[in-house]
């Protein structure tokens, strides 16, 4: 077995060395250029390890590796252009650095590329793995278009934000490990669990994230609290605490999202913190850890391996990063 | 065997009934709003009658012609934006009827779903089939990459505009038709000349369209005459004209092109009649007409079915509209 780091370092070389060099080159160069800027290679590491859980080898399963790497890529390039965003893990996006029609077309042909990787695994699996893969890469557009309509619903439900963020972050997590699961040979059942554990996983990941957001330290996050509260960003926490705020006739809250005051991050903490906002959101994260624990527990696989699922809970959720 | 127009008909049933219903509304009703804009249905026609003329069951081969009409029709919502363009065929663009985001994400889901329809087809074909599409779908970005380069590029060769035609339109025409022929059941060799056949043709079909925006009668072609020399667009016509206006030390064209002149197009088709450009561009037609014809005399059908290819021809190519 591989460690997740050691894992990581197989598919960075595997995916620098798949780098595009064919023409056109205004078609290619930015997909080269957007790859490289990196990111935790997350995706793909965990869809290795769990081929190798499963006792496959991992050669077989990084051409699907690489396929998962680039529908992510293809997503972020295109949620940049929507988010209008100029810089993503300290580098210039596409549409930034070239323009809105290189972001439109690189992106494209990249989630196409992904197709054609994915083709590449064992003529067993292909089918099982491809469906997989659509149905999961659909789930995650109907994510990113909820997370659009939220920005503009006045009232967005706890459910209705747990789906968006199950979609939009967690089902291709999920998907990436039952992949690596059916490539290594896992029958069905624990494919469906380990996409279970991965799901739940996924889920307290973000609401980690949302906490982190607003009470993460900067000098560990690396960015600046309140991120989240500066924009109104309807996360877990600032639904509850719209909710505790109505049930209280309390309209302290809706003044402060009505205006962008310097004071702002720092008085809506003090009303998290008045309703327990904090508790509320790690109540919730651990709950889908138990979930996640829950299918872990079921997963036919030696406790060797299933403490190294059972760390990587640790790893991703259980975080200060 | 059915008729080009029942065949049409009974692709355009299976679209409608299988239009999109469910949520999130926002990414789906443009899609279908889009789909129902209409257009020829050209690609997924033909691949219903390859089906057909080798023998299969047009049923099985639905799924995978509404795939390749997503697909289409994708490239087409995102070709709109990166055109800037605000009507296609008498109706607004999605980025101008909704927004460039609906248009991104909408166009987005509808290339995944195209992956889905064709993971429908038999699963003995299923393989074979995805390698074709994949392969194309890559082709068909290509080919509009080197659109948008050549409008800045000085120099654009023959050769150059002939493979940007043959990536941007002619190959998903042969895919469809390839696709159709196995999906029919015709051998490797068959569903090649097929491809070959209607790439000929395509690339035929795209040189005609661009004699049409030339010298079209625009009661017949539905739009005014000019259309391609007011934008400087470096069709076959205009790269040769230039040619030949250098090799005579004329710079009657060069002037031309950088202004916009009332008369300017009147200026250039006279130009275009000095040097016989015309009759250049029917020449060129003509020499990819007779490689189609070519490879359909290879193909191992009877004279009775080849026949109905042979008048596809005349139908596309030898069209005054």
């Amino acid at each position: 077995m591989h460690s997740i780091e050691e894992l990581r370092e197989i598919f960075t070389t595997y995916l620098n060395q798949e780098s595009f060099q064919q023409e056109p080159k205004n078609l290619y160069e930015p997909n080269n250029y957007f790859l490289q800027i990196g990111g935790k290679r997350l995706r793909p590491t965990l869809l290795l390890l769990a081929t190798e859980l499963f006792g496959g080898k991992i050669e077989n399963a990084l051409p699907a590796s690489l396929a998962i790497e680039y529908f992510h890529n293809f997503t972020l390039i295109h949620d940049d252009v929507m988010d209008n965003a100029p810089v993503r893990r300290g580098f210039t996006t596409i549409h930034e650095k070239y323009n809105l029609n290189t972001a439109i077309l690189s992106g494209d042909v990249l989630m196409i590329k992904a197709c054609e990787y994915l083709s590449k695994v064992e003529a067993i699996y292909f089918k099982t793995v491809f469906d997989v893969y659509t149905k999961t890469a659909i789930e995650v557009c109907e994510g990113q278009q909820y997370d659009i309509d939220f920005e503009k619903k006045e009232k967005v439900t706890h459910d209705e934000y747990l789906e968006m963020i199950r979609l939009k972050t967690s089902v291709l997590l999920a998907a990436s490990m039952k992949i690596g699961a059916i490539l290594g040979g896992a029958n069905n059942e624990d494919a469906d669990l380990l996409y279970s554990y991965a799901e739940n996983l996924g889920i307290a990941f973000q609401i980690q994230d949302d906490i982190l957001d607003c009470y993460g330290d900067e000098t560990v996050v690396g960015k600046q609290p309140g991120g989240d509260i500066i924009q109104n960003k309807k996360t877990l926490l600032l639904i509850e605490a719209i909710k505790k705020s109505e049930r209280n006739n309390d309209n302290r809250l809706a003044d402060l999202l009505n205006q962008q005051s310097a004071e702002k991050v720092k008085s809506v903490l003090a009303i998290f913190d008045k309703y327990g906002i904090k508790t509320f959101a790690l109540q919730q994260r651990d709950e889908y850890v138990q979930q996640a624990e829950l299918s872990l527990e079921k997963i036919n696989l030696d406790d060797n391996k299933k403490s190294v699922l059972k760390s990587l809970i640790d790893y991703l959720v259980m975080r200060d990063f």
